[in-house]
């Protein structure tokens, strides 16, 4: 027997697209409905197995629904959630896909009217690539959920939410909204922030010679500028302080070359090397 | 039959190892020496097939030798061009495979006595694996050699540099060494450098956090510090103008950030993303 009657999925791109594929794939939702705002879209998830319904309208999508799921950009998060919890089945619990957690948390009630929940997730995969069209049933295996409950949630709900991740074959680490924040600010913000600049200021030229060394480096870059622009500007003050840091450590590195300080530089390169080690390959 | 006698590698680590393999592999050379400074890197090599015999004598090992490929770290190859010069076989070429080719270029003349030449080349391959071990005899294969000729080069030794290249299964594109400089400046060295930077100020904490993303931004970074010092240094005027650059595109982006200046933000990360695709995936 499937452990949820109906999940809705609002936004059926990767990230939504995967949830719905590994729902049914294994066989977790009796009902999986696909809320989204283009037709061609929901098609699109449809035809990939990934729903069992669709509609452009919220609220008739997440009625009934025991567990609502918003794959939206970081922009629309918020009022999607409120709207979701006017109008979903009782007791459900709402979660997010965000890949920022303090302003949407702190704009929302950990609980709604007729004990509806909202506790903020954040799947800590995906990609460069983007659309249901590369969603995948696996796309959570292995890969880790940061889960962001605000104080005073309740346990019992915070549970069930892990419960979800967990059956999608994820691992689930629960930190601070915060703390989630300067997190994905350092590995993933920052970073693109910074290899967006880079490849921004390479030549066409140049980058024609270019080989797999410059193609990992620069490869988060290709993700959908639009997108990224909200979460940059979502996360801004911990993104600023990782760049502090950087470019204080950057600086640094400038400053040995330009001293001839090859033992300085040496060094540094070993620091960024044990660092490096430490993600694995 | 073989189309050389005897070629001499000088270092046989991992593209050193690769053209003996590639050699081998294609019996292109009858005879492959390998020549190194540590009798273990030696043995590696042989045991892996990459060489015939070895030695650890730089001038035995290049005795006779028609080709001679010096793949050693930039700070030894003019010394080791100059002695193989004199102990190779009468007409030989000398080539390298250094990534920084002005300071080489520069220091070394193109014609030796007794016909010997000296072109430099850079094979665009490898990546953060080093060592004989990660070797392959195909590591040339659709790689692009950048060659880097001395006006007043003989053009019949350049035309025999390139046909060993192609016969690795490479393609090979000429330039001068300043052109050469200043791109893998752009490419490679201050890429390296960025990512090494970020790695380094990256906390171990939230490194335990990161994932595919952040894995191959840094990839690169994970390269042997001493030998980056080295290149870093080698070809510090080209890179410190790369850094330059990236600097100030940096600002640009931290400033739309501090700005909110959501219009500004796009743009740069649109130029990020079209000078990211055009690398190809």
């Amino acid at each position: 027997m499937p452990r949820w009657k109906k999940v809705a999925i609002v936004g059926v791109g990767l990230i939504g697209g995967s949830i719905g594929l590994a729902l049914r794939k294994r066989k977790l939702a009796k009902e999986v409905v696909g809320v989204g705002r283009r037709a061609a879209s929901l098609r699109a998830a449809e035809q990939a197995g990934a729903v069992t319904a669709t509609t452009l309208d919220l609220a008739s999508g997440v009625q009934n629904a025991e567990f609502v799921v918003i794959c939206t950009p970081v922009s629309g998060i918020v009022e999607q959630v409120r709207e979701a919890a006017l109008h979903c089945a009782a007791g459900a619990i709402i979660t997010d896909a965000g890949s920022t957690k303090e302003h949407i948390v702190a704009a929302l009630p950990s609980k709604f009217s007729r004990d509806v929940a909202f506790i903020g997730s954040h799947p800590m995969a995906g990609g460069e690539k983007s659309g249901p069209e590369n969603a995948s049933a696996d796309l959570f295996v292995g890969r880790r959920v940061i889960v962001t409950p605000k104080r005073g949630g309740a346990p019992k709900k915070l549970k069930e939410l892990v419960a979800f991740w967990l059956s999608l074959g994820a691992e689930t680490i629960k930190m601070s909204p915060a703390a989630h924040d300067a997190a994905v600010a350092a590995i993933s913000q920052t970073p693109h922030l910074i290899v967006a600049a880079l490849a921004a200021a390479t030549s066409l030229q140049h980058i024609s010679l270019a080989s797999t060394g410059f193609q990992d480096t620069t490869r988060i870059a290709a993700g959908d500028a639009d997108l990224w622009r909200q979460i940059l500007a979502d996360n801004r003050d911990h993104v600023l302080k990782s760049l502090d840091k950087f470019e204080t450590v950057l600086a640094s590195f400038r400053q040995s070359l330009e001293n001839d300080d090859h033992q300085k530089l040496k060094r540094l390169l070993e620091t960024g090397k044990k660092h490096r080690d430490a993600v694995g390959d």
